[in-house]
């Protein structure tokens, strides 16, 4: 606990400021992909990144319903039982926490302290949310829609239930859900039950869990998590909002770990490196590899499509031939041209980075 | 990464030293128990803590045999449809790890840096360990049995498959299962697919998961795990080995939380506060809660008993009428006398910690 109950502002680590209590607090309850679950196309129960910003909220089935409210000619008011009779589609999407790979800059912004860990996919079922917009009837005024969660905290000082906006345009989107199931079982309370949001292609905070309220609005969302803490800025400027994902290649380490600093050995010899890839602003066009550093890079090959929304696998053949230490590296471009940066580009906030991974790794002389 | 690429022993931070990114990066792929999912009496999945030495394994259920080895008389190779045609059981059990809380001493001992929160309560399924000694045949000679699973890697310098040593006369114990289903469902793979050891009422090391070998030894079981990892000790002598759950109670955290303090904010009125406590060593035998950081302790009620190797609910009625900061604890004590020490009782490896929990809560006036 810091000295303050009740933060006031964001913050950022002093240069040689290690993690703090808080910081540890936050991560143990939130949790990142064990590296070694990029081995599976569709993240296991339990395996997928989970961000939440205040507590799970234990969410009543026999009295919760989704509003639908606002500029609309009919506001709505449905059960889990008229969603689930809508049409039903499943989707496999990548989500990523717009926050991932923060406690890697430097200097550190002082939040969620994501390394390299805050992704998962999923198969989610639910209905499209375009049609049940068009049936409530969205006014010429309409502008926003707004998002409201069950989930109740305070944050920089602003109480608040949890809530995001997305555009008219971006929120009927065909391949926007209302998702009642992960992995074809009912939703866990954890990812947002009984209903949540998945906007496919959007970092996470998007994606709005334990859904209550859709209010469609005739002018900007000026909520907190649009207006404040989902930006991209360098000082005290309102600065970009954050919404697609950006390029980014994982490796699963190959090896084996050490327990205490994660770093990989293995032996001399052809070792084939795989991974993932994905990215919310274009398809995956190319993955590269470096077992240097950085200092060279290797094209990857890619792996089958598995639909726009999903991440993509990849691999590369490597020879190691020398004992000793290096560090293995992996970078994605999209078909848009994005690319991910070797140096890391630095905001106040920690958002959308998707600086390089880096796993070290000790190559040892294989027995004969 | 620390400036080693394998850690060589165990290591103490430096009184003024913050949490290190190789802690960090271990916060972040073990997850704990996001304190408000006490109010569930069974943890759902994902839910539950999880500790993994090395990688979670990929484990081929084609060729996968669970094997029964050493001084035993016939020796065994089980298939898991061999052993889901045994008796067939199922326990509530409440594992903890026996480094929760390390990261809350000081000085701090460097390795899995838990707070509170590394604790869970699982349905297990599966069947009793004792009858399948039994059927191959314990030799006189059998002093303890080693539980191997397929997780491998290195910890301090020593290489190796993940594994410990229970006795013999702890290992028949009736309770002990070979568990292949959690909560209903097929063993996650991060919980040990397709087949791990449940020992009900020890720290969670002993509950190998991944399990490939059972071999019975005329000898004491001198792995790392029992005779390095797992030991009580202050200094650089052996140590007393670490094994059953002290006892501990945990409180479901009341009101609603700063985002980034995890402090809470309530209004003032009656709040009960509700909790889980449990002890491996004996049954729980009273909770007290203490709402003034520790100064006042009150007798919390417990609720129904769930099973000797499951947590037990409890709860106090707490009347906040002062607006302001303060601190709730909680504390449990079980029927073999033990209670948790409200001071640290330090030791190096930070192991079997069960100081008690600290809740720090800003009280305002209610609105009227």
């Amino acid at each position: 606990m810091s000295e303050q109950l009740l933060e006031t502002a964001a913050r950022i680590a002093e240069p040689d400021e290690a993690v703090s209590l808080d910081e540890l607090r936050l991560a143990a309850r939130n949790s990142g992909l064990p590296l070694e679950a990029l081995r599976y196309d569709v993240t296991p129960l339990g395996m997928h990144y989970l961000l939440v910003h205040y507590d799970i909220p234990h969410v009543d089935l026999a009295t919760w319903t989704l509003r639908v409210s606002g500029a609309v000619e009919r506001e709505l008011a449905l059960s889990l039982a008229d969603l689930r009779d809508r049409p039903r589609v499943t989707t496999r999407v990548t989500l990523e926490c717009a926050g991932n790979g923060r406690a890697r800059l430097l200097p550190r912004p002082v939040s969620q302290p994501w390394l390299d860990e805050a992704v998962g996919t999923a198969e989610w079922t639910g209905t499209p949310l375009a049609p049940l917009l068009a049936e409530a009837g969205l006014l010429p005024s309409a502008v926003d829609v707004s998002f409201t969660g069950h989930d109740h905290g305070i944050e920089r000082g602003v109480e608040q239930d949890y809530a995001r906006g997305l555009s008219v345009a971006d929120a009927t989107a065909p391949e926007v859900l209302l998702a009642y199931e992960m992995n074809g079982v009912p939703l866990p309370p954890q990812h947002g039950a009984p209903l949540r949001l998945v906007a496919p292609g959007w970092y996470g905070m998007a994606s709005v869990k334990w859904l209550r309220e859709i209010s469609v609005l005739d002018r900007p969302f000026d909520g907190f998590q649009n207006t404040v803490a989902y930006r991209l800025k360098q000082g005290d400027e309102d600065g970009e909002p954050v919404t697609r994902i950006r390029p980014r290649a994982l490796l699963q380490p190959p090896g084996f770990p050490d327990f205490m600093t994660r770093a990989r050995v293995l032996d001399t010899g052809r070792h084939v490196l795989t991974g993932r890839a994905w990215s919310g602003m274009a398809p995956v066009a190319r993955v590269q590899v470096s077992t240097d550093g950085g200092a060279e890079w290797h094209e990857a090959s890619l792996g089958a499509d598995e639909g726009r929304w999903a991440w993509r696998s990849w691999s590369f053949a490597w020879d190691a031939t020398v004992p000793g230490p290096t560090v293995l590296c992996c970078r994605a471009t999209d078909e848009a041209g994005n690319v991910q940066p070797v140096d890391q580009a630095w905001n106040r906030q920690g958002m959308a980075s998707n600086l390089v991974q880096r796993v070290p790794v000790l190559v040892r002389e294989a027995a004969h």
